[in-house]
């Protein structure tokens, strides 16, 4: 404002990193400025006068009609609009993330906001904020304008578009400075840049955004991962199922989900006139198959898995690589129990996470959310079934050892308790993944039982659970976590052979052959390009083992073995290079 | 019409077994008269009274107009309204199989009908009908009216509802009775009273009709099918991958889909107003694999292979059990080559269905749809194409020793020619099931190319294939083909154990896991009921194998097997028996 001082502000919440500001950035005149990276600094700069000047933040409430006049005369329209929203639906709220930027008391109780808090610093600045404060600028630790984008003012495509300016704010220099180093490593790692670099996926402008398809490269890791979490799941007793991937409008009206995913939906009418969707959720078909005919308590549980997608109509704009895509593979798998298995049975789930997730060498944290007994309006279910089921996960944890624990006290879902599992990857970030749900509504919404010992109709408990959540967004993290270069047993090609002339091709052939036999997947190159070349090839393709064969290798008994991120050629008898692979792919080791 | 003289008469179409007539029966006072079974005899018995009379069948020509005149006046104002919408739209077609029944000349080109026929016979008996008829009712073979359903008036809910009488004719009595016969068994096969028992699939009203669920035991079956057949095509260099299954309408502009299956198609409007539709063909994702990036030569054959979903709007009466779904699982394959490689690759695609097939011991016929060389504005591509695809097909049906071919003379598609294998199950009834198809269209529509030798584009060919064709219509075939009695590899239970008291459960717990670490499907049967019972229930679950255990069976050092279908115990060792399953699964031996 200081600098250019018709602006006009938009929101500025915090997102997942960081924040931003949307802006109407305007000089004295009127005139549009035009932000480019290069006025950041300069931005920067005035902020950083600002803090030493250790300005105080002060809190002032309003009547929302007086805020709306407040801000107006004050030319910043837009607030005035926010405001405007909020006394006519009691949100701001466009998008999920902004429900946190502005709202008054009462926020989220549509309808019953009357006061908003205004937040006063320095000499003229004001803005709508609910607060908290800190409480002056000299309060600010380091911070840092990280990029500038184009934004639609609340997300429409049909507003005024508005400039965005990302920044990130850290207690100290120091956690800032490694921040933006993992920043900078991300960039290097992104996912979409090695996604083409390595073959694995394509986006084609005819099939849209969020729609990757998968080649064959990327589809062997998908395959391995899914393969790799049906062996760990196998044992513990599940069940594999199918369903289709679209439905009558009826299942999930019966679900709740036709009101709940209302925006997200795919709708579809068939040309007699029938209302169908393409599937939310994977929750209320197997239902269906659960509840197709009676049970008995002995059946119990009952665990149906699949490997399925679902879908969401998301916006074109957030849609971006495999991190955020409309058709969602799910390893989705729902336990069909009573309420006295629920320990025993996320037990089970747990120790295929714990697995599952010390393969790849990234650490879990534990988010245990849970009802809030003052507040058991919010919940479905007796006081008595929510203490009973908490006191089961409770234990669940107490007997995985696992003492830090998030706390979410009163952030389960209306339905039930849940344990979420957050991954850390090789670079620092934060996943949420993994996650076990408990759910005391779709067996009320389907009536779902079983016959007792007693011989009576008994309400059972339903728990959703993921292992590694989306196999897109999975491998959108794996590929970031790896930096492109898969353990041998994820890696699509795990052996390159490179004849150096055209009369080694047969003894590459030989061994082509022995090491596919053993199951190897090994890919033989060409010979018409310099033999450099093909090395560099299959260095950029990040293959684990790369064997040149010329003159040398032919006659010698022992293989020469270049292994990837290692200077040395490893030499090693042919044997001993199969029972190497062998054990590494056996044990999906770490490369 | 003798008999209730004041019926009007709907269509009569020849069907895919026998034909129908769709009627409002009224007697001559115009009452409605409701068609019962009973009904049936008494019009055979005046339809072989007619017959007998030997009456000649007199066709007339007549224009268009003075017909609709010729039948209004005769109260059949059914044929009237057929004739009116023949004059507006140049067919009377609803639906497919309604296009053989009433057309006029230059019938299937639109607005071009002038003149229509009509066939006498008997004292008044007056029928629209192309033709052409036998001589005389004397020409008449066997026949038998064999149910009646309701049928609203030109398949539309909102029409008058009528009754349709279905009938079968053949030749002599002979034909008739083994089609009788025939008929009688498949009835008690029926996969939809089979698919219940059995326990393989579920229709829940809130999915909806054509949209069936896999339970466990369906689910593994289709897996059982989808691993043959992979192992099946990994020796002949398919790679597999993965596709969305909603796309933006573009890529079907593109392909011709969206205008070819106008009415098949499930449309998807987004919030944003983009149009999708949920995928009716996997050939357009296939060729944006193959076309994201420049292809060598050398590269080629490439070979997509994925078993997932094509949705097609069917209307809702078509639905049926597994037959005829919205969801059609398809084991899809695209194998993108240059003419040359033509012949190499459809061997290769023979050796799998072949061996496929063998399997199940079912014997193929071989359908060749070739072009018309009279009528080559028909078809896509050159005649010298044409010529050198056809040549090749050719060869490869020679190379196979084939002699008993169909000749499809002028059946080719648009795009190219193909070979149909016709599959004949247990009790004699043929299914069209594998298929190979040349398209020289959608490598056009998507300007797919190879660089050749010489560094130029050259344009490729597609071949499309399948080897069961849907999954779903292939379980409904399988499972009628081996009436519910699975192959030991394809048996969702395997074995089943019976314990006689709890004592001996110990020692079936032992046996379970002696086999299930084998990989063995293996059941044991809880002890609450009586061995009689719990042997019953096996016994109607079709499972090839059961094993009572009581105090005899815990002491010997054979087992005593019940082997479905015989009546006598198979005595055994356990190792045989072991080695026994083992090898009748590895080589999917029939039972």
């Amino acid at each position: 404002m200081q600098l250019w001082s018709k602006s006009r502000l938009g929101v500025g919440p915090v997102i997942e990193h960081g924040f931003y500001y949307d802006l109407d950035v305007r000089d004295k005149d009127g005139n549009v400025v035009r932000l480019t990276p290069n006025h950041l600094p300069k931005i920067e700069k005035r902020m950083r006068e600002l803090i030493s000047r250790k300005e105080p933040f002060r809190r002032e409430e309003m009547p929302i009609d007086a805020a709306i006049e407040f801000f107006t005369a004050r030319g910043q329209t837009f607030k005035a609009e926010l405001l405007a929203a909020l006394r006519k639906h009691g949100t701001t709220a466009v998008r999920p993330e902004e429900s946190q930027d502005v709202s008054g008391e009462g926020s989220g109780v549509r309808g019953q906001v009357s006061n908003v808090s205004l937040y006063y610093t320095g000499e003229k600045f004001v803005d709508l904020c609910r607060g908290p404060h800190v409480g002056s600028t000299a309060d600010l630790g380091a911070f840092a304008l990280t990029k500038i984008a184009g934004a639609y003012w609340r997300g429409k495509e049909e507003n005024p578009q508005l400039q965005r300016v990302y920044g990130l704010a850290f207690a100290t220099q120091e956690e800032l400075d490694a921040h933006l180093k993992m920043l900078a490593e991300a960039e290097k790692r992104d996912h979409r840049k090695l996604g083409e670099e390595l073959d694995l996926f394509v986006l084609s402008p005819l099939v849209g955004p969020g729609l990757p398809l998968f080649t064959p490269r990327g589809t062997l890791i998908r395959e391995e991962l899914e393969r790799f979490v049906w062996e760990l799941e196998q044992p513990h007793g599940y069940q594999r199922v199918r369903i289709p991937h679209i439905t009558k409008k009826d299942l999930y009206e019966t679900s709740g989900h036709w009101e709940k995913f209302a925006d997200e939906l795919f709708r579809i009418t068939t040309r007699e006139g029938h209302e169908l969707a393409v599937k939310p959720m994977n929750c209320p078909h197997h239902t269906q198959i659960y509840g197709h005919r009676k049970r008995s308590y002995r059946e119990l549980p009952i665990r149906y898995k699949e490997v399925t997608a679902v879908y969401r109509d998301e916006q074109t704009g957030e849609l971006g690589g495999l991190s955020r895509v409309r058709m969602i593979t799910q390893d989705d798998a729902h336990v069909f129990c009573r309420m006295g298995h629920i320990e025993a049975e996320c037990l089970k789930i747990w120790e295929i996470v714990d697995r599952f997730y010390k393969t790849f060498k990234m650490p879990l944290r534990v988010r245990f959310s849970r009802h809030d007994p003052a507040k058991m309006e919010k919940y479905l279910g007796t006081p008595e079934i929510w203490k009973r089921a908490e006191e089961q996960l409770r234990q669940v944890i107490r007997k995985r050892g696992v003492e830090d624990v998030i706390d979410g006290l009163g952030e389960a879902a209306m339905y039930g308790p849940k344990i979420d599992f957050i991954a850390r990857d090789a670079i620092g970030r934060d996943w949420q993944l993994a996650t076990i749900q408990l759910d005391f509504n779709l067996p009320e919404r389907f009536n779902l039982t079983c016959t007792s010992e007693e011989g009576k109709d008994e309400r059972i408990v339903m728990v959703h659970r993921a292992i590694l959540g989306s196999l897109e967004r999975f491998m959108a993290v794996l590929i970031e976590h790896y930096a492109g270069a898969f353990p041998t047993w994820l890696a699509p090609v795990q052996v390159a052979l490179v004849p150096v002339g055209e009369k080694h091709v047969a003894a590459c052939e030989a061994l082509r052959e022995e090491l596919a036999a053993a199951g190897i997947r090994v890919e033989l190159a060409g010979s018409d390009e310099t033999v450099g070349k093909r090395i560099r090839t299959y260095e950029k393709l990040k293959v684990p083992y790369v064997l040149v064969i010329g003159d040398k290798e032919v006659d010698s008994p022992t293989l020469a073995v270049r292994v990837r991120g290692q200077e040395e050629l490893l030499t090693i008898g042919r044997s001993q290079f199969l029972a190497r692979l062998e054990k590494e792919i056996r044990e999906r080791k770490s490369f």
